[in-house]
């Protein structure tokens, strides 16, 4: 392990524990073994840690989704629901979450559900090109289309910023696999894996 | 005009001078005219004078949002189509705007984007229902289709979280279209208003 991931392996260790929020650049260098003016030689900041930190939890993530799905020779729907449940249970560390969601913490947040968007929209947009190919749906923007689905998954579907009930959540889930639905012309019913039936 | 109306007052000058972001409370009271102690009757700190003023500005937008509304007798799509319009043009104050868009302020930024979503999506669903009811549109989720919508514009158009070109926003909003044209079974064509045609 290089020196970079050992900081940013020192920055995890210190999320589990709790003492993300209040850890300085040098609890955070003690934690790693190193010496401050070594941290410095590779971020110039605590902040500069975490968006480091950040960018390869979610690197992670996109990569594990993607094995996902270059495992599987499905139709194009088959492949979104994939993709949808391997998001959902790769989510980030509890605590890195948490800690997004603190209100100082808004702009890291914000930057992070920009990547996210970003990059999921890359991967769905694959996919319903797919699903065009095959003759399963009709779409003439297939980016757009994702970006729209992912602004519902990072921004309105966000518990720290929408306190929505599980029941409010369903409604927009089945409002959100109906017009995918008709917008793609996709069988009725077969986004139902939205709202889990 | 009230104290608070004049605190409130007083904090929107100092928007407008570009020292908001610097200001302390005392620095608030003076503007207003007031002692110190007489703001602290009203409001516990800075930010709560910028959730009220933030919350008073979005008020504002809806109000002048729902009277170009009830002035008009217009089928649901003009009516959305001139509730856009309205929209914005109604825009917050720039320098109230370029305020919410530093990194330290996120979070009162988030916070807003919240309430202008749920306020707007109010909106919308009644217009939605209207062309339901004219036999215009067919849906049966007209809060949740509302919300997605502008989960697009409060947060994939959002200039200061995604600085998309002129070209690429079109082709969002085109997207858009498609999606709501199919989704709502309007007529092919009756959402290009989003794209200004």
């Amino acid at each position: 392990m290089g020196k970079r991931e050992i900081i940013l392996d020192a920055m995890r260790k210190l999320f589990k524990e709790g003492k993300a929020g209040t850890a300085s650049v040098s609890d955070i260098a003690k934690k790693a073994g190193i010496a401050k003016g070594g941290l410095y030689y590779y971020f110039r900041s605590k902040e500069e840690v975490l968006d480091a930190l950040l960018e390869q939890e979610y690197a992670d993530i996109m990569a594990s989704c993607k094995a996902v799905l270059e495992q599987s020779n499905d139709n194009a729907i088959s492949k979104l629901a994939l993709l949808l449940k391997s998001y959902r249970s790769s989510y980030v560390d509890a605590s890195l979450d948490e800690y997004l969601h603190m209100p100082q913490n808004a702009a890291l947040h914000q930057k992070s559900l920009a990547q996210i968007l970003s990059a999921m929209s890359q991967i769905i947009s694959r996919i319903i090109e797919q699903g065009v190919a095959d003759g399963d749906f009709v779409c003439g923007y297939p980016l757009a289309y994702s970006e729209i689905i992912m602004s519902v998954f990072t921004f309105l579907l966000d518990p720290g910023i929408f306190p929505w009930t599980g029941e409010e959540t369903v409604v927009k889930m089945k409002a959100l696999a109906d017009m995918l639905e008709k917008g793609l012309g996709a069988e009725t019913g077969s986004f139902s894996f939205l709202y889990g039936q």
